[in-house]
């Protein structure tokens, strides 16, 4: 299906009205940033970029789009007439997928004529958003348990085919594979899984099913146990089709799943039961609406697994990405010509200009240092970086490496960026993830990461804020 | 894009088992409903099934799909071979979408060949899942605010592309249109929107951006008010619009729309200069992550508005909705089997059986008095009907109108289901929300709605639980 009019309207009626003045082919710069890190954390890391890539690729109305559009009522022939004939022939910068990134700094850079820049707006915001969230969650709660495999088991209770998207980005966030065996096919992402209680109540006992599961599926034996009652007959039962069957064919009694119940206490007493029945090397695989909370609190007492289960919040993360796609400049004549939104609220207020960000790097510990947003002809100081705060404060940095974050992605409507894989991504962001300094990373009480504005663009947002309080005197006068 | 393989893994390796066992035409019965109302809500209204007849009806691995599974080398060639032929067989009841649905009663049964029940439950959980999800979202924010107008906004929030289910649930649920284009031109919602910050910084000033925006969207005019200072510089600029350039060509004045800063103070502000100013007519839409609270706070606040736009919060629930697929009956020598799951916690143990459920209304209000789940065959009385309850209660209900609420969708496979549009369910659900007690409306403190089990399920799940409880014991001695 062709996506293209996957849009806000607006889009379109603020299209007309370019289409109309005559500023159809005039350049503009959108930057797609967030303002606050999702769940309260100190991070986000960056996702969407395959969903945003395939969309421009696509970006053609059809025929039928724009019969449709006509019904509306609300446009003029000429402008359908554009509309049908446009494509995406902009620029597009992007932070890659995989990096942490941080509040305030442009993750994605749109250069394009006005009505593209603008069509393009609410597709690549929900997939930036909903790839980022996902991704975000999935880190937060990998990462308290970094040697312990998670399954990723959302897809029932995720946002109906969007459960694809779940998938991928919880596996570059961490996890280890999916339940979700269409994202497995696409995206090249291990599938695991156990087996379900109807399979259990399906057949006449407990054992039965145990046994015809591992009759025909020798390798993959991962018995749920809780279906009547894990310790007196879940756990008895899989370790009795486990020296029946699997041993005495030479297969491996790969694991059991604990899905209900008091988990810590469970676990703990299905370990012994294992362990004292000979079975050390079987793994205790713990599921049911896990979260940062339920992980911390079975780390806390002490649960004995291997594995976990998660799903309902990797499905629905529980907060919302607040990504948006701001105006920072314009071209007048080839020249650049930065924009401001002024906000009574500061947060609010947006950085001008086409710009740039770096990453400053810790030459002793390598890991980030601060992240500074500049403008995009400015060059840094390889050492020595004094900049202004608006809270009137002086920072000097010092003893830094500089990486630049934004990545050329389309090039006049072209692509000219390879995409990783799912796995690369993965490897990548398991990598970056590991140079967030550690305060930044804890996830109740997180430190702030410090973005900066560059000397340039702090003077020049500086004057342009001055400005504008000018006009507002301005006007209240008027 | 095919999605038969949209299915959790663990589903094939259960359908190998069975194949391998003998059971593959075995007819089994699941129960689809939830166990707890999301939003902590009295109620949850019933979506999803457009697209779980869709999936169905597309229900066929590609050779490609086949190719994939036999990759992973969990499967036999004659099991691959027969998923190559599978197609969904059965039969299908379900609840009309856009009817109110409360917890325990089965929404949806499928009847049908192990193998396909069991391959279809994870995409028919995650259109249900998250239909319901959003629909019963919308219906508590619009049904706050009844005759104000509420627009979906949510795309850019959303999860992806299945932005366009949050739009068509949304509008079921009570909102008045969607900004999504998409969704407009396949759901048949009407499509609205105002205009973009970016739209002003654009221009040389918000006067020139109103102004052009008028000119080519003449009948459309909802100026965005707040990008500068909305009482100093956004309500002058629109009025002055409006006497410049829509007055004079007889165009109206649409409306303003705020989309920061304290709403209530605001929009009270604005309403005075539209109306200084002889706009009496000109609506004030208001925008800005609201929520039931905040829709709440500006109705008690006193703010002045005629439409609201709603996007993050419908776009991102901020819930789980934990729909479940659980087996409840098996065929044997074309008997009925009941099959239950026993769990010490008692909410989750499952009720028995091929089901109906039943409605019961006042004679008198009209209102829905309780809902009883029953067996398939069995007939209820047309007056007092007397129900047993597990803690030991004898209810009685009188004055009674019955509705039974599950309809037929499959039939041996087959579509025997006329789906209504959009619209149509929107009509239905408003008037069928109508039907709901008061007090189980009621957002934050709701009375628990009732639903019995009917006097010949009540005795088979307590025979059943009673059995149960001596193989227990059984088990404990062994």
């Amino acid at each position: 299906m062709n996506k293209t009019l996957f849009t806000d309207f607006y889009e379109l009626t603020m299209g007309q009205t370019y289409f109309n003045s005559g500023e159809k082919n005039k350049k503009v710069y959108f930057d797609c940033f967030f303002r606050r890190n999702p769940f309260k954390g100190g991070y986000t890391l960056k996702g969407g970029l395959e969903e945003i890539i395939n969309y421009i690729l696509n970006f053609k109305f059809t025929e039928d789009d724009i019969k449709y559009l006509k019904s509306l009522n609300c446009f003029t022939d000429d402008y359908l007439d554009y509309l049908k004939n446009l494509r995406f022939t902009g620029d597009i910068w992007a932070i890659p997928d995989g990096t942490p990134v941080f509040e305030n700094e442009p993750n994605l850079i749109v250069r394009a004529n006005i009505i593209e820049a603008q069509i393009i707006e609410t597709a690549l915001l929900a997939y930036f958003n909903h790839a980022n969230l996902v991704l975000t969650k999935a880190k937060r709660m990998t990462e308290l348990i970094k040697n312990v495999p998670v399954m990723e088991f959302g897809a029932r209770r995720g946002p109906g085919d969007a459960g694809l998207i779940v998938s991928k980005y919880a596996y570059i966030g961490g996890c280890a594979g999916t339940s979700n065996t269409l994202a497995g096919k696409i995206y090249d992402i291990p599938v695991m899984g156990t087996m379900a209680h109807s399979m259990i109540c399906n057949e006449k006992d407990e054992y039965t099913a145990f046994l015809n599961y591992a009759k025909s599926n020798p390798n993959n034996c991962v018995f749920l146990v809780d279906t009547y009652n894990t310790l007196e007959s879940g756990i008895p039962n899989a370790i009795k089709v486990a020296q029946d069957y699997l041993l005495p064919h030479g297969y491996k009694f790969k694991g059991i799943r604990i899905d209900s119940g008091d988990l810590i206490t469970l676990s703990k007493q299905a370990r012994k039961m294992l362990d004292d029945a000979g079975f050390y090397d079987t793994s205790i695989c713990l599921s049911n609406g896990l979260n940062e909370e339920a992980i911390k609190a079975l780390q806390e007492g002490g649960a004995k697994f291997d594995t976990l289960g998660i799903g309902d919040n990797l499905a629905c993360p529980l907060d919302i990405m607040g990504g948006v796609y701001k105006l920072v400049a314009t071209e007048e004549d080839g020249i650049i010509v930065p924009k401001i939104k002024v906000s009574e609220d500061p947060i609010k207020t947006t950085n001008p200009g086409f710009k740039k960000v770096y990453r400053l790097y810790s030459k002793i510990t390598h890991n980030f240092l601060a992240d500074i947003v500049a403008l995009y002809d400015e060059v840094l100081p390889l050492d020595n970086l004094v900049l202004d705060t608006f809270d009137n404060q002086k920072i000097i940095l010092n003893d830094y490496e500089i990486k630049e974050l934004l990545i050329p992605i389309f090039k006049n409507g072209q692509l000219v960026y390879n995409l990783p894989t799912a796995k690369e991504t993965k490897d990548y962001c398991d990598k970056a993830f590991q140079e967030i300094p550690d305060q930044v990373k804890d996830l109740t009480n997180p430190v702030n990461y410090p973005v900066f504005l560059s000397p340039n663009l702090f003077n020049l947002k500086k004057q342009m804020l001055e400005k504008e309080k000018e006009m507002t005197l301005v006007r209240r006068k008027g």
